[in-house]
C-alpha cells in the first residue's frame, strides 16, 4: 500500500552481491571477522594513493573561498577542463570542457544519460554477463533491457547483437574492463561494434548510442593498452570514475563525456545538465571535484592487483577450475563447478569463502570471485577453494 | 532525434532561477562583476561555520582506514544513529539510525522518497508557490504533480486540499521554512493539516504521505521554534540537507529521516535504500558522512541572516513593495508591482539587480530575492529597486 509495486517487485528480485552482504554478515558474526574470507564485494581495500591524500590535504588547510557551495550542475570549469585535456591525450581527440559533465560516480553518469536519451520504451542492450544495475538504471527511465550473450571468453556475439537491433534501440552499455568477468575488449572488436552501429543507424535512421562504462579503464594487466572507444563510433557516451582508479567509491565523483562530434552533441549535453539537476544529484561533490582536478594522470598501483590476480588465478587453475584469464578489473568469473552457481556458492560458504552466483549477472553456471581484498583474505580463501574442488573431484 | 521527448519539453520549460544564471552572467561580462546585484540564486555566500573546517581537517589529518570505500547503502551507522540521536533531541520521539537513510542532499532525498512510493499516475500536491523541481522530481518517478494555492499569507489552503485530494494522492510535499516566500508553518497549521490527511486516508482507505522538506529548518528568525511534523501525522517522511544550515551546499550531504511509528516502515526503509542505490546515488559522499556527524548541533549564523533579511525587508516596505515578512529560509517573495512579473524582473535588470519572476515558482505576479549574499550586494541593490519604485510610483 505504501512502497511503489515495481520498486517491491525489483527489491524481491533483489542483487546477490547483497544478499552475499547480508549471509557474510552472518558468517562473519559466527566465526570472527578474521575466517571469513569475503570475495563478494568490489570495494577496494586498497587505500586512495598519497598524491590524493596531499591534494585533500592541501585543499583543507587552503580552503578556496566558496570552495563548498554550489557551482554550475555540470560542475567546476577548472576541473572539467582537466579531464578533458586529459582525454584528448588518451585519445588525440580534441575534447573541451563542453563536453565533459561532472557526475555522481558512474553510476549517477549512467542514470544521467539514460534519462537523457530515452522515450518510454526504447530499447537498451546489454551483454550477458553483465553488472545487473545496469536492468535497473535503465528501468528508472522507462527503458527496456535487451540482453544479448557473449561467447566462451566472454566476448559480445555480435551476430546476437545484430539481431537483436530494432528501431527501437537507442543504446547498447559496454564495461570494459569488465565487471563481472576481467575481460578486456579489443581495439579490433570495439571496431567492428562500432561498425556494426553504424550500419544499423543508416539501416533505421537512428541514432544509437554507445554508452561506454570504463569505471575499470585504468586497472589493466599485462602491460596492454586500454583502446579509446571513441575512435569507433561518433555516437559515444562514456561515463566512468574515481572510484576504483583512486579508490574512492565512497565519495561518489565521476564523469561523462562525450564524443566531441557526436551529432546534436550540444542538445545532448544540455540533458545531462539538466538531468543531472533534477534528477538530485545537482552537482558532483564540490570538494572532490576539486580534489581530482590534478589527479588525471594518477591511479592506484594497478602491479599490486596484478600480483593478487596471478595469484589468485593460479592456485585456481591448479585446484581444477575453468575460467577466462582476466585482463583488468578485480574480478574473475569462473565455471561453477556445479550446474546450479547457487548451490556451488553455499558449497564455498560452507568453507567460509563468499561469491556471488554468476545469476546475479545474468549467467547462470559461473560464479563471481572479486579479489581487491587483502592478501590474507586472499590466502586464506584458498583451502576453502581447495576443500570444494576435491570434494567434487576437479582434479 | 537524440534526446528524449519529455526532457527537451522540460528543458524549454526551463528553470527561470537557471535563466536569469545566464542574463546575470551576461550583465556582470558586460558591467563587471561587482556592479550587478544578483539575488536570484540560493547559493549562501556564508562560508561553513568552524566546527565544520575543524571536523574536516581532523579527518584529514588523521584519516580513518577506509574512510572512501563504500559502506552500507544507507550511509555509516555512526552518522545515521548521530542524525537520529539528534531528531530525538528535538522531536521526543525515538528515532534509531534504522529510520534514517543518508542522502545526497534534500534533492537526492526527495528523488529517492518518491521513486521508493509512486507507483505511475500517481498523484503528490505541491502548494504554489513551491519550489518548481518538485514538478520534475514528481515527473521523473511518473507521478502527476497537482498545485494547490495558498492564501495571501502563502499558507496553503486546506479546503483546497481537500477538493485536490483522491484515492490516487500518495503523498503532499510541504517545505517551511519556505522556498520561496521565507514563510514558516505554524503549528498549528500543521496540526490541521495532519488532521486533514488523516481523515482522507481513513475515507480512502489508503497511506498519504506528509513529504516534509526542511532544507531550511535551522535558518529560522524572531526566537519562532520550528515546529515537529513529525507529531501531526503517522506516515511523515522528512527530507533535509546540510547544505543551509552548514552552508555545504556544493557537497551533496542530507538525509530522509521517517516517522518511527509509520506503517511498513520497514519495507519503506528498504526501498529508500534500494532507491538510493538504483538511481545511483549509491550513497551520500563517504567524507561528508563523517564530517556532519559531530556538527548535528552546530548552524552557520542565523543572526547574521536575520540581520540581512530586516535590512531588505526594511528598505523594501519603505519604498512601498508589499510582501510577507519572511521568518526563515533566506528568500522574500513580493508582489510584483507590475501585473507581468517577468516583464518587473526586466525593469529590475535594467539597473543591475537580478531576481527571479514567481512564475518561476508557479506564482506569477511576484518575484523572489534571495538574500544569502554579501551585505555589499544587498546595499548594492538598493539603487536598483528605488528606481524601479520610484518609476512605478510605489510610493
Amino acid at each position: 500500500m505504501s512502497i511503489s509495486d515495481n520498486v517491491r517487485a525489483r527489491m524481491v528480485e533483489g542483487s546477490w552481491v547483497r544478499k552475499m552482504f547480508e549471509e557474510g554478515a552472518v558468517l562473519k558474526q559466527r566465526y570472527g571477522e578474521e575466517n571469513v574470507f569475503d570475495l563478494s564485494l568490489g570495494n577496494p581495500v586498497m587505500e586512495p594513493p598519497p598524491e590524493f591524500a596531499q591534494e585533500l590535504k592541501r585543499l583543507v588547510e587552503n580552503p578556496l573561498p566558496g570552495m563548498h557551495r554550489y557551482m554550475a550542475n555540470a560542475g567546476y570549469s577548472e576541473t572539467r577542463a582537466a579531464v578533458a585535456a586529459q582525454l584528448s591525450l588518451e585519445t588525440s581527440l580534441e575534447f573541451t570542457m563542453n563536453d565533459i559533465v561532472m557526475t555522481c560516480g558512474a553510476a549517477g553518469g549512467l542514470n544521467v544519460v539514460l534519462k537523457t536519451i530515452l522515450n518510454p520504451g526504447e530499447e537498451v542492450v546489454v551483454f550477458a554477463p553483465y553488472f545487473l544495475e545496469f536492468g535497473n538504471y535503465i528501468d528508472n527511465h522507462g527503458g527496456v533491457t535487451k540482453v544479448v550473450p557473449t561467447d566462451e571468453q566472454f566476448i559480445p556475439k555480435l551476430d546476437a547483437l545484430e539481431a537483436a537491433i530494432t528501431a527501437r534501440t537507442k543504446g547498447v552499455i559496454i564495461n570494459s574492463p569488465n565487471n563481472p568477468t576481467g575481460v578486456v575488449y579489443s581495439e579490433d572488436f570495439i571496431h567492428q561494434l562500432g561498425d556494426l552501429l553504424g550500419r544499423k543507424e543508416s539501416q533505421y535512421g537512428t541514432h544509437i548510442f554507445l554508452i561506454s562504462d570504463e569505471a575499470y579503464r585504468k586497472i589493466i594487466y599485462d602491460g596492454l593498452k586500454y583502446p579509446p572507444v571513441f575512435h569507433h563510433h561518433r555516437h559515444t557516451v562514456v561515463t566512468t570514475s574515481h572510484s576504483k582508479d583512486l579508490a574512492l567509491p565512497g565519495e561518489r565523483i565521476g564523469y561523462i563525456a562525450i564524443h566531441p562530434e557526436c551529432s546534436q552533441r550540444e542538445e545532448l549535453v544540455g540533458g545531462f545538465i539538466f538531468c543531472n539537476r533534477t534528477l538530485g544529484f545537482v552537482n558532483a561533490p564540490a570538494l572532490m571535484q576539486h580534489a581530482v582536478q590534478n589527479l588525471q594522470q594518477v591511479t592506484v598501483s594497478v602491479a599490486e592487483y596484478q600480483k593478487k590476480r596471478d595469484f589468485l588465478y593460479g592456485h585456481l587453475v591448479e585446484m581444477g577450475y575453468s575460467l577466462v584469464k582476466p585482463q583488468g578489473a578485480f574480478y574473475m568469473f569462473p565455471k561453477s563447478p556445479l550446474e546450479d552457481d547457487v548451490a556451488f556458492v553455499n558449497e564455498l560458504q560452507q568453507w567460509n569463502v563468499l561469491a556471488v552466483p554468476g545469476r546475479g549477472f545474468g549467467s547462470p553456471g559461473h560464479f563471481r570471485l572479486s579479489y581487491c581484498v587483502s592478501d590474507r583474505t586472499l590466502e586464506g580463501s584458498l583451502a576453502g577453494f581447495k576443500k570444494a574442488a576435491q570434494k567434487l573431484n576437479l582434479c
